[in-house]
């Protein structure tokens, strides 16, 4: 089985994705807060690239999430932080959610034959509803503007070994996923410290949501794959 | 200080260099090649795009080398292995040298302030070199066919933390550079049998050049800094 790991946005050509299971990663912030609005109750997230789309979607009952340069977008009820998405909040609605780079990302993997959002907080379950599929695996990592970030590279690294963990036959991987496994395996025993001191971690930290960073780190934190 | 890397070609934008220190690496071979040539007494390397180039800029006495995938060129003396450029062959000669991906990166690299050329073979030197400028510093990983290789980055990883061993002030890494320190550390005790894993470790190996991927793993075997 195949396993290759992209860098950023603008390294995933869409034929890299035809007949093969995507996992989209963006650890800081869209898949994070995607997957706890489904572990918090929400009847589903619709990902859209433009805040105009995300109006123009919306339908009676849903809520409006999403950030722009990571701050909520004006007349949207719910930002990109996890920690906003509450079961109190989220419960049984439909989320509409827009953001920089991880809905980007989503859409532009919409030519593979299954998609799923991987994060920290979901490695190993994402790993193993990948493996069900039986096809080769592509994942990205949506980075920030077209550039790598190293918190989906270490969360990529870290999906490879959980793949390889689970698979039954031998993976083969491309050179920057062999290099993102290196990765995680060394930042391994420090990931929230090492992810803190990342482009995002720092920008974030400094906006206030430090908080957020250290909730996204949490590995394996819960069983939902969107 | 800032240091930055840069994952392949079809990432380094030309604003990226200026005033800096450039270190472009090309393990496989290129600036493997380049320093053994010059260890072994050449009396220079020319570095140039294009087979036509490299024809048209040959001078009486010049060797030519370079390889198009990974094979000799047609007419030229020497192809793109480091164990072809012995004192006996290149002794007090000066080489024009072209190949796929190391000599486009040189070109790449040509508005930086200084540009040396790096490898496994000399990084504690040209780390030392690079520092001796004073000047914010950035590692090309010359890739293969704009895509990123892991030898590359793995010897990228390794300048930066011979930079960071060296350097008096606290260095400052963007994303990738923090990724590739790590990939680094994790993959150093296995270096050599990594890189034979490697897409470009692997095709070498299979066309016969095995010994050129163990040589050009020998981690500080050389002072010289092109």
């Amino acid at each position: 089985m195949l396993v290759d790991v992209i860098s950023s946005i603008a390294e995933a050509r869409s034929d890299l994705f035809l007949n093969r299971t995507a996992i989209v990663v963006d650890v800081l912030r869209a898949t994070s807060t995607i997957i706890t609005a489904l572990e918090n109750g929400s009847s589903g997230v619709l990902a859209v690239e433009t805040v105009c789309q995300a109006k123009t979607s919306r339908q009676p009952g849903d809520l409006l999430g999403g950030e722009r340069f990571c701050k909520k977008i004006a007349g949207f009820e719910l930002g990109n932080s996890p920690l906003e998405y509450t079961e109190e909040v989220v419960g049984g609605k439909r989320v509409v959610l827009t953001t920089t780079n991880g809905t980007r990302a989503i859409q532009k993997s919409a030519k593979a034959a299954h998609l799923l959002a991987g994060a920290l907080l979901n490695s190993a379950s994402c790993a193993e509803a990948a493996l069900r599929f039986r096809r080769d695996i592509i994942i990205l990592c949506s980075g920030t503007q077209d550039e790598f970030a190293l918190e989906d590279g270490l969360c990529a690294g870290l999906l490879v070994e959980e793949l390889a963990n689970r698979c039954t036959e031998p993976i083969v991987v491309n050179d920057f996923a062999a290099a993102m496994l290196h990765a995680y395996r060394s930042a391994r025993p420090a990931l929230q410290e090492i992810i803190m001191q990342s482009s995002n971690g720092r920008k974030l930290a400094k906006i206030g949501f430090e908080e957020d960073v250290r909730y996204c780190c949490e590995v394996n934190r819960t069983s939902v794959v969107p």
